[in-house]
């Protein structure tokens, strides 16, 4: 087994939901009425010690070992099983997810921020349960009584897997052009049940050796439905046919051709799965025939959530190293004292402001993804439908901005976590370039962070008039303005309310650029477009949290552990205004061009 | 034998060359009459042909088998092998060295534009070659006639290889720290013989099976000597001891005791050593005693220039995959068409986008690696001392930039490469994700590029009082105000002026620091202004090649080969103005702030 690196504490996972977010908030709610924040606070705790005793001392042997296929079978390294066992026995992969089918019923809050936790571990293991997980939740959500007692708690409880099987070879971002398709099966005496063929590609965790049985969704078109999107059906299409009573039945003609070989996470397989290819696989048709893009969609923007999640996981592993490193490691001395002894180099000016950027940012990522999924427990399950409403437009107007944002930085990330290691970050000894191999995926699948930015811009600047999007930027340069003045973040909260005029004369030209049809600017312009916006607001929550900090600071010694950590918190929060955030202005630069070179260019000359 | 993806072709090599920088100026110089025009031009075509036919079919190979280790002995992949005998029968790797001992003696700017297509087919192999040249480069600046005749051809010819061994576990960035010992050998017979004795690691192709011998410059403290860097001697260090006659004796106590696993570049061997465990090491000192750290700056500038080199070819292999690629793959409608058909993703805004961040800004690194070994050609051969002393200004100026910016933006361009393929890229059927694994190195090794900004900020800034520097910007300036009214760039030259102040007022703010005893603002910015130092500078050397292609553009039929050449140039550096040379003003927003939380916060915080 490969060394175990992973060192996560738990405390500003902890900041953010008690200090910051306010977590008992949501214990109010009915659903939750049953947990103390002693609960959390201690389920926090416990899944630090599964990524400590269980998911870390895997992560080099997915990597190393990774899975192999051979007839059809995929292996997965053996010290995954333990993984699996201790996940499911103990319930973590549906922690979030309704009792009724064996969850334990978390606000998703606390569920999402173990799950990154786990992600620090070993995120290519948790990409088994959690793809898992979210098909699961989509036959949970619209599966009948049958479908629902027959598949969802056996993959709550990691009895079984599950995937999503959208991508084929000529199909990717472009899911509208798939050709699997789907025929009645009129032996099989139930009108729900169809025969499958076709051939999907890129399935994460298609095929593997941790459970008895894999439930497939797959996304297929009726034989006569509609052309594109339109014209695509759900199936439940389970590896090996489920009898009614619930025990295995025949094998469901469903064949792994083979797996991809990767950068990175080379532990979660990544399949070519041939469905009927002996006119023997069955499915269920999952609700109405050709509508089975928006129920994926479901599931889709979960896995976008769950991006957002990998990707802060991992990018704060790779700080985690970095900075443990920084402090063993002594060699040289720093700029400002040149001709001194050789100091351990987190002493080194430079290599400060890389853990700094890894610090800052890391926490930033924490606290966005985490303010989303506080939102979408309060838009589950608050009384008020009001509240209900305002917390679902920011679930959807922040999902592009965890999924794109977070996963770029994070790659970013861990390219200053390898530099502070330097050869050492290049060699294998240490996981800080598996991070950087493993977090890659993460802008590409489930969307490209281009489909994000454009996702951002057309479908949720315009919700509700633009009115949710108005709102927060409101509310940004309300906090900004109400703390003009305040002692330590005068600049800071000066900082944010420019760049947040930015972000919303970027989006009035955007407005612009479409009623005059130069529609073109864009997409030249959209990823850098969420990027600004995504910087306004984690500066936002960061100046939040710095606030927070200092006011619990005034109470403590400050050379306490509290009084250490609220004094890094502080740190972080101007650290990411005066470096981060000022990247917003630079890209505004670039938006004033109005620049359209790269499709003038004649396409020869590329 | 992996697949071969090189397809890298001459044109814009060749654009560098003969219309913007005007290497027949060079050919005027004595040493250089024997060349023509033609000559050069049928070089690069050549080196085009080993890289497609040689180099780049031994790609994957030196990433799927790579160097193996058992008992001392390295070996590499077979078709490497193929590589080496072909290169090196072809004079390839010396062909800017001196005739005298079997190189070339071509031009730098063209054995270094040669190199950068080598290094484009493939980049681990070339390591071989690379270092092998610049440590027989060092013997035969500072060697003795006999040091010479005995070991510099067999090196240049490629008979022999050889390394540069500086870092140990507790030396790395601080090489001063260094413990490898020296002590004078009377049993030698000869005052420069020593007895050798320490460990070295990280040594690039410290061992291998590619040739009979390998010849090792050491980095050791002769007995006695002063601490730090200024009691470091060189010495040559064969692994075979090399007979008066040039023959082959013993071996000489050199040991290799393993090789790291690794990020990328799998087949170049990177070894730890031991030298003299059994006390039978002997080593010739090169040079006066202490004076080894200097000599071995020559071979280090050289190798920072040649990371400029390797990052130069990796990003534009990169980019050559990743418009192939969207060429030819199909899939949905550019969204000003989004109900249209599906279109090959070259037409989509956002992939075009990317394509054209990999095509000017690896022109963009091409440009500043021609301009500085162009001016290096200059400094050494131009008859006009005063010509030679602002050649070599600008060359020491420019090579920290070639070193961080260059490997820094390919390390970006990679990712743009492996986000255009999408999930394919992620895939290792691509060398995309590859190229991205490679060219992380380059960030390391050579001096990291926070050691790059400092050498900027610290010593080149200030040489000649600070008058080399100013004059570069004040060329800029006097650029960009002549050509402020431009019919096609007047926007880029305003931006190139307003960027040159920026950079300038940076400078200035720099100095202030340094005299204010405010030095620690220094490292937290110095990385960023080496990037925005470089950017103004690229920005400059594109809006020349603009003009160059606009002019030469008014003789051909635009729909040509050149037309759509020049056509694109123009969109190059237009793109490379308006959206990467704008990251100046972010950067300098952040500058402003003179944030010093990264020092300011606990230690213990991180």
């Amino acid at each position: 087994m490969g060394v175990n690196h992973f060192r996560r504490d738990g405390r500003d996972t902890k900041f953010v939901l008690f200090e910051h977010l306010g977590v008992e908030r949501l214990l109010k709610y009915e659903k939750f009425q049953d947990f103390s924040v002693e609960d959390l606070g201690m389920i926090v705790e416990e899944a630090l010690k599964v990524g400590r005793e269980v998911l870390g001392p895997g992560l080099q042997d997915g990597d190393r070992i990774g899975c192999s296929y051979a007839d059809g079978v995929v292996t997965t390294p053996d010290s995954w099983k333990d993984c699996w066992k201790v996940l499911t026995e103990n319930g973590w992969p549906a922690a979030g997810q309704s009792p009724e089918f064996g969850g334990q019923g978390l606000p998703v809050v606390v569920s999402g921020l173990v799950n990154e936790i786990f992600n620090s571990a070993n995120m290519a293991v948790m990409s088994y349960p959690g793809l898992c997980i979210g098909a699961g939740h989509l036959i949970e959500t619209f599966g009948t009584d049958g479908d629902k007692a027959l598949f969802v708690e056996g993959m709550y409880t990691g009895r079984w897997g599950g995937t999503m099987c959208l991508t084929e070879n000529d199909a990717g971002s472009d899911v509208g052009a798939l050709r699997t398709k789907a025929v009645p099966d009129p032996q099989a005496g139930d009108p729900r049940v169809y025969k499958i063929e076709g051939t999907k590609r890129f399935i994460t965790c298609g095929e593997h050796d941790l459970t008895e049985n894999i439930i497939h969704l797959v996304l297929a078109r009726i034989e006569g439905g509609p052309a594109g999107t339109k014209g695509i059906s759900l199936f439940i299409v389970p590896k090996i046919w489920v009898n009614e009573d619930g025990s295995l039945g025949q094998p469901n003609d469903v064949f792994c051709t083979g797996i991809e070989h990767k950068m990175g996470i080379h532990g979660s397989s990544t399949c070519s799965l041939n469905f009927g290819e002996k006119g023997q696989c069955r499915g269920i048709l999952l609700g109405e025939p050709h509508s089975g893009m928006a129920k994926m969609f479901q599931m889709m923007n979960g896995a976008r959530i769950g991006c957002g999640i990998q990707s802060t996981g991992i990018a704060t592993s790779a700080y985690d190293t970095a900075r443990a490193y920084a402090k063993e490691r002594i060699q040289g001395a720093p700029l400002a004292n040149r001709h001194g002894a050789a100091v351990p180099i987190i002493q080194h000016e430079d290599v400060r402001r890389m853990l700094m950027n890894l610090k800052s940012g890391t926490e930033a990522m924490r606290a966005l993804l985490a303010f989303l999924l506080f939102n979408e427990d309060v838009a589950s399950h608050d009384p008020d439908p009001e509240v209900r409403q305002v917390a679902s437009g920011r679930v959807e107007l922040l999902t592009p901005l965890v999924k794109a944002y977070n996963t770029d930085l994070g790659y970013q990330l861990t390219r200053d976590a390898i530099q502070v290691l330097g050869g050492s970050g290049y060699c294998s000894d240490f996981p800080v370039e598996q991070n950087a191999r493993d977090i890659k995926i993460l802008s590409i699948w489930e969307g490209t962070n281009y489909i994000q930015a454009l996702d951002l811009v057309g479908r949720k600047l315009p919700m509700a008039g633009g009115k949710i999007f108005q709102g927060v930027l409101a509310e940004l340069i309300g906090l900004a303005k109400a703390n003009a003045q305040d002692a330590d973040f005068a600049a800071d909260f000066g900082l944010l309310e420019k760049a947040t005029k930015v972000v919303g004369d970027f989006a009035m030209r955007f407005t612009g650029y479409f009623k005059e049809g130069r529609i073109s600017l864009v997409p030249m312009y959209a990823t850098r477009f969420l990027d600004c916006f995504a910087e306004v607001i984690l500066a936002k929550l960061m100046l939040e949290q710095g606030l927070v900090a200092r006011a619990r600071l005034a109470g403590v010694d400050p050379g306490s552990a509290d009084g250490v950590f609220y004094r890094g918190k502080i740190a972080s929060a101007k650290f990411f205004c005066r470096n981060i955030l000022t990247n917003v202005f630079g890209r505004y630069q670039a938006l004033l061009q109005e620049d359209l070179s790269a499709l003038e260019i004649p396409e020869e000359a590329f």
